[in-house]
C-alpha cells in the first residue's frame, strides 16, 4: 500500500482520481487551495479509509513541504491548474501561478524529499492549431495559443529537465476535453446554468459548428491508471476518444432535450468562441490505443452521459 | 528613428546588440539588473548619442514599468536570462526567475503599454538530444534537459500565446553557442582563467571529444538584424554556423597555443561536461540560409578570433 499525493485533488479530475486510487487500496492525500475545488466535491471521499486532505496553496513549495509533515509520499499526481481558459486570457498571472508555478513548486518539494514519481495532467492545448495534420505526441512545432496551453507546455518543459536531474519516472497525460461530474466549468455546465437562469432560451457563443471530441472522466481516469501501470521512465500520451467529436450544436440540443425541451436555441456568429479556442482538432490517440487501451464511451455517448449527470448535479 | 528597449542589455549579447542598433541610428534603452552584465561592459556605449541605461530587475513588471516612465518604446529585445547553465541545474529558481519570469514580466509591460514588437533570445537548448536527427525549427518532441532550456521553451510558449492575444510581431532566435567579447562565461573564458591561475596546466572536464558548433557574436547580431528586418509576424529561426563544429580538444589547444604554449592539457573522462550538456548536435540553419543569410565565420574561425579577443580581455 503506497501513499499518493494529489495536488489539486479537490477539483473535477482530482476527486475522480482519488476515488479510483482508494479503490485500488492506496492511501490518498489530497492537497488543494479550494480556489476552484471544493470540500463539497470531496464529500464522498471524506469517510473512506486512507483518505486525507490538506488545504494548501500548491504554488508555494515551503507551504507544501510544511503541509506534508513527516509523511512519506510514494507518487505525486499533479492535477493543480487554472481550468478557466478565458480567465487566463484576461490575466496571464492566473495561469502563471496556478498552472505553471504549481509545477515548479511541486518539483521543488519532490527534489527536496526524494519523491521519485510524478504523473502530470498536461493538455491538448500545448499543440495549438495544426490545421488538417493529425496531432501525434511528437509533432512540431508546439504553438499554444492560450496562456493555459503555454503554461502546460512550460510545465512539461520543466518536468523534462527534472527527469534528467532527479526524477525516476514521469507520466505526461495530454488531456482532451473531459466531461462528467463534479462539474465546475465547461460548455455543458454553462448551458445547464443558462437554462436555469432563462428556461426558454439558450444563447450559444459562436455558430454551433465548432467541433470537439470529449472524453468522459471515467475513461480519462482509466487511461491515466493504464499508463501509470506501464512504468515507463518518461511516458507521454495523448488521451482522448477515437472519434472526431461532436459539434456545439449537438451539445446544446442534448442539454435542451434533457433539461428544457421547449427552450429555443440561438446561435451567434463565427466558429471560435473565445481567444485560445481551436476550432477543429485532429487529435491522435493511436499511441495509447497501441498499448491496448480503448475508451468505453465515444464523444456522443460521453456527452449524453455527462449531460444527465450535470443536470442532476445542478437541478437535483 | 525609433526607440529600442534591450532587457538584459548589459550582458554579452546585449552590449553587442546595443552597439549595432546605435550604428543603425536608433535610440537604445538598456535595462539590466547588473547581476551578470556590468557597467564596465557598457563603457563603450555610454558616450554614444541615443544610448541610455536603467538599472532594474526585469523579472518584476511594476519595476520595469516604473523605469520606462513616459518613454514610448517601439521594439523590445529580450536578452535577459541566466547564462550559467550549471547554476540553473543546482537551483531551478535561478532559471525560473532570470530566464522565464523576465519573459512574463516583459510581456506584461508590453501588454499594458501596447508595445507591439518583441525579439527574443531563445536557445538551441529547447530541443534536447535528438541523436542523429537534423534539428529543424519544427522538430518534435521538444525535450530540454536543463532548467535553462526548459525556461527558454516556457518563454517561447508564453510568447506564442501573447502573439495570439496582443502582439503584432515576434522574432524567436534560437541561439547556438555564441562566443566573443565581452565574455562573461563559457568554455574559452574558463580555459583562459584556468591558465591565469595555473599557467603550466589546463584541466579539461570530459575527454575532449565533445563537439559543438560556435558562432561569433558579430555573426549572431547580423543574423538577428537580418531576421528582424524581414518583418515576419512570427519568425522562428535557428541561428548558427553551417559546420558541425569543433571539439573541446581543439578549443583547449587553441587557447593553450595563443596564451600559454608551454602548458600541459589534461583531459577527464566521458563526453558530457555536466548535466544538461548535449554531447553532439545536428543543428540545421537551412531555414535561415534560405533567406539569404550566411555567417562570415565558421566554428573554427570563430574560435580562433574569440580566443584572441578573450585573451586580450583577461590578460591585457
Amino acid at each position: 500500500m503506497s501513499l499518493h499525493f494529489i495536488a489539486g485533488g479537490a477539483g473535477f479530475i482530482g476527486v475522480n482520481l482519488a476515488a479510483a486510487l482508494l479503490d485500488r487500496g492506496h492511501q490518498v492525500l489530497v492537497a488543494d487551495d479550494l480556489s476552484r475545488g471544493t470540500r463539497e466535491a470531496m464529500a464522498p471521499l471524506e469517510s473512506r479509509n486512507g483518505f486525507s486532505f490538506v488545504e494548501v496553496d500548491c504554488s508555494d513549495p515551503d507551504l507544501i513541504d510544511a503541509a506534508l509533515g513527516d509523511r512519506q509520499i510514494d507518487e505525486v499526481w499533479h492535477m493543480a491548474a487554472n481550468s478557466d481558459i478565458p480567465a487566463g486570457v484576461a490575466d496571464y498571472r492566473v495561469d502563471l501561478r496556478q498552472t505553471f508555478l504549481t509545477t515548479a513548486a511541486i518539483l521543488d518539494v519532490m527534489s527536496r524529499r526524494g519523491i521519485p514519481v510524478i504523473h502530470f495532467a498536461s493538455s491538448s492545448a500545448i499543440y495549438g492549431d495544426h490545421g488538417d495534420r493529425a496531432i501525434f505526441e511528437d509533432i512540431g512545432p508546439l504553438q499554444p495559443i492560450s496562456n493555459y496551453g503555454a503554461m502546460k507546455l512550460a510545465s512539461e518543459a520543466q518536468l523534462r529537465a527534472a527527469k534528467e536531474a532527479y526524477l525516476e519516472r514521469v507520466s505526461v497525460f495530454r488531456f482532451p476535453n473531459v466531461i462528467g461530474v463534479p462539474a465546475t466549468h465547461g460548455v455543458i455546465l454553462d448551458f445547464v446554468q443558462k437554462l436555469i437562469r432563462t428556461p426558454d432560451d439558450l444563447q450559444v457563443l459562436g455558430d454551433g459548428t465548432q467541433q470537439k471530441s470529449y472524453l468522459h472522466v471515467s475513461d480519462l481516469i482509466g487511461a491515466m491508471l493504464h499508463i501509470a501501470d506501464r512504468n515507463e521512465p518518461y511516458a507521454v500520451y495523448n488521451i482522448g476518444p477515437t472519434d472526431e467529436g461532436v459539434t456545439v450544436r449537438f451539445i446544446a440540443e442534448t442539454v435542451r432535450d434533457a433539461f428544457r425541451p421547449a427552450a429555443q436555441i440561438h446561435f451567434g456568429e463565427g466558429n471560435r468562441g473565445w481567444v485560445g479556442d481551436v476550432p477543429k482538432f485532429r487529435y491522435s490517440v493511436d499511441k495509447l490505443m497501441e498499448t491496448g487501451w480503448t475508451p468505453e464511451l465515444g464523444s456522443t455517448d460521453a456527452v449524453l452521459r455527462a449531460v444527465r449527470e450535470i443536470v442532476a448535479q445542478e437541478a437535483p
